[in-house]
């Protein structure tokens, strides 16, 4: 293990980190609240830290997979922790295990609270939750590499480790292009739903709010009902960019670099609109003697079916009241997730894609053991080792869902309860169903269990594996 | 394929199927019931319909996957229908899709019913019911291959179609005297349990019914108690006997041919114990409060974690009332299973076994890319392919089981019994949670849902592939 280099980019993290704690500093000096001076005295002393890590000079600059799953998890982990401390300082969120949680669920895009009324919170606190999802949804190592001049070739490792989806192409052959222009399409696409929110007349302080809880897939809402006071209009606009935020980023790179047709046949998007439909259809189908009317059926379910396929979680009506059947889809949507290489979670429809096309390969094979024909993806051959990464990966989600279960089902809650809240964290959603249902908090778990679903979002905002290391002893051996 | 092999062994299986049918016959002669002349009829026409079948000599002799996969699915299909009509015939079970249900949840060893009062039942049908478990358990082919000559090499895709486990190994070279020594054992083991029971007390009535129904890890009771109103001795004894029959069955083949050493190395066995020992610990813990006392706590817990990771399903209390904690473990063995090559079912302890060691290898490459080591078991490397299939298997279980599970979702039952639901039949265990608890019976669903059940117990019994390629139109292409 390269410790040097770890901390350099640490120190990194720290620095960038401060300066994006000045921005709530600035909320609370419009709003004139004295919670404010939290974020400043946070962002000095981190800043200060950054500087006295970033003096260290790694004279080895080699950086391999285990030093970027390391850093990542590591920076990760770091900014929950700092970022937590205003709350905990302020006295807004007293509790330490709470104020990580919440910061956590920022940073990780999940948006699971807990706070019973977010309304209580100052201005300048709901900013930054709401801020901390659109940092965290890109990626904070991302935004670093785009910024910052890194040395060496490895860094693909690092971009790797912090990015979703099981094969993370590069756009252009340099990782630094390639992490401009995901922040470049991600800023652009976050100016033009902030523009659309602005026309439909929502106040800049609750638009910033749901642009950034929107983008970056999150879902902290500003009030106690989530989006569910909003306008229809509104509510539609939310819908459409939370969809838009859900899909690989490679695909706006190619449609602004005129490859429509490209673009187009990629084959995970596809997948991604198809599965959005048949969703909205089926529990449009199934809500409607609920809802009453097929208008606001249809805007209910596309929106909904958008929030939790995409795992923002944000919510306008209580889905928790809706029958079995579109509970399920809502379920199922929840562990489907967006697409790799865009800002929402769940285990990503590439990875289901890959996955059925492996089984379809075995099952003719079966049937036909001569003459099976090569697996392919938007052209390209799926490798064996492609294949065996995704199989593995459902095996260990499973095992970390059951494992964390368990642990949770001691609080004895209903089994609904304790199954969606582990959906709903490891996914990085926010809102589950039973008792951590959208108009509920996940105040109601033992600090053990919050524990458990705190380390649940980090795993799975990072794709499990990164955190998974850090409790390997051989992560941790020079060789 | 070759679809006059398929007809010929059909033809067989219907044979023994119709000689099978007289003893429930004779069980009615005892007890003087007029229920059992509908046996005697449904034996006679599937006997004739047998040796109809049985006269084609098929010129072709040779036998691929293909036709092994297909002749045991319908083989299963087809004893099930046959076996189900003296229940409609009779009017015990008037409706047809309720007794093809009662009749493959018999043969597939599954014990879920959808009688509310299972006292109302003549006799003789009872013991047919759990009979059926005890034909179900080994296999109703293995037997056939048992007993008759076979022609051609290749009956080795008749057994791994219908045995259950990644890897079925040959314990000897010939698949004729494997068979043998398969029913050998399973005979033998079930006399010594219906000689221990007999000991106990139970009545001879009772004793076959429950001790066919603990052989076969099956599950059907003859009372709505299941086995509560049983002694704590028969209690024990069923305990013991039903984790017997979970075990690996070389495991009993090396014992008895005194390769003591090589029988205690299996790792397989050894994490079913372990596994099984950890379980009833946890258990004990959390329902100490509930039972009252050490010795009843560590009684049904022992019981309970025997019934459901064996995929039996008797119970002893009533567990829905249970803290969720030890629901949760309830439900974690119920996916677990017992070992590969026994009567019970789940997805089986080698699955996992397989699974965590490819895990461990794919994240230790993750940590030094170079010089990782082939993994094994019980000594043996695992080869790509096992490891590939099982990896498959878990992704064509988990899509089967999400495709049920919104299907009955639909009747809007809560999350709890859908999800159940169909972990029990799935995985051939009989009752779940909720509404489908180990007192209530799957009378509550639709007929569609009791369909998508059926095929989930046979889907789980015959381990997923056989099931899927009948619905998969090459395997139907002569080619």
């Amino acid at each position: 293990m390269n410790y040097k280099i770890v901390f350099y980019i640490l120190g990194k993290v720290m620095v960038f980190l401060a300066f994006f704690m000045l921005l709530p500093f600035v909320i609370a000096l419009i709003y004139k609240e004295k919670s404010g001076i939290y974020f400043l005295l946070t962002a000095l002393l981190t800043l200060a830290a950054g500087i006295g890590l970033s003096m260290i000079r790694p004279k080895d600059r080699r950086f391999y997979a285990r030093e970027g799953f390391v850093v990542v998890s590591l920076s990760w982990i770091m900014i929950s922790i700092v970022g937590a401390i205003p709350f905990v300082a302020s006295g807004e969120i007293p509790n330490m295990v709470d104020a990580v949680f919440e910061m956590v669920s920022g940073f990780t895009t999940t948006g699971a609270s807990i706070l019973p009324r977010v309304e209580d919170l100052s201005k300048c606190m709901l900013f930054w939750r709401s801020f901390s999802h659109w940092i965290g949804g890109m990626g904070v190592i991302v935004f670093i590499m785009a910024v910052i001049p890194m040395a060496g070739g490895n860094n693909m490792h690092l971009l790797r480790a912090e990015s979703s989806g099981s094969n993370v192409g590069k756009l252009v052959p340099k990782m630094k292009q390639t992490a401009i222009i995901l922040y470049g399409i991600y800023m652009l696409l976050t100016v033009i739903m902030f523009v659309a929110l602005w026309i439909s007349g929502m106040p800049i302080f609750e638009n910033l709010c749901h642009t950034f809880g929107t983008a970056g897939t999150g879902g902290f809402g500003v009030v106690s009902d989530s989006i569910g006071s909003c306008t229809a209009a509104q509510q539609w606009i939310i819908t459409i960019f939370m969809f838009v935020f859900g899909v690989n980023f490679s695909f706006y790179y190619l449609i602004i670099f005129r490859k429509i047709g490209q673009a187009l046949k990629m084959e995970e998007v596809r997948w991604y609109f198809l599965s959005y439909m048949l969703a909205v259809a089926l529990v449009t189908w199934n809500i409607m003697d609920v809802v009453g009317n097929l208008g606001d059926a249809i805007r209910h379910s596309a929106f909904q079916v958008s929030s939790v396929m995409t795992t923002t979680g944000y919510s306008t009506i209580d889905f928790e009241m809706w029958p079995s059947f579109a509970k399920g889809v809502l379920l199922i949507v929840m562990f489907l997730g967006g697409c790799a290489g865009s800002t929402a979670g769940g285990i990503k429809i590439s990875r289901f894609v890959i996955g059925f096309k492996a089984l379809a390969k075995e099952v003719k094979k079966l049937i036909h053991p001569q003459g099976v024909k090569i697996t392919k993806m938007d052209g390209k051959p799926i490798s064996d080792d492609t294949t065996r990464m995704v199989c593995i990966y459902f095996l260990v989600y499973i095992a970390i869902y059951v494992f964390s279960f368990i642990i949770v089902s001691i609080d004895n809650f209903d089994f609904e309860t304790n199954f969606t809240a582990v959906a709903a964290t490891l996914n990085n959603i926010g809102p589950g169903f039973g008792e951590v249902g959208p108009t509920d908090s996940f105040n109601i778990f033992s600090p053990i269990s919050k524990i458990v679903l705190t380390m649940d979002m980090l795993i799975g905002r990072l794709e499990i594996f990164p955190m998974l290391l850090l409790f390997m002893p051989s992560t941790w051996k020079n060789k």
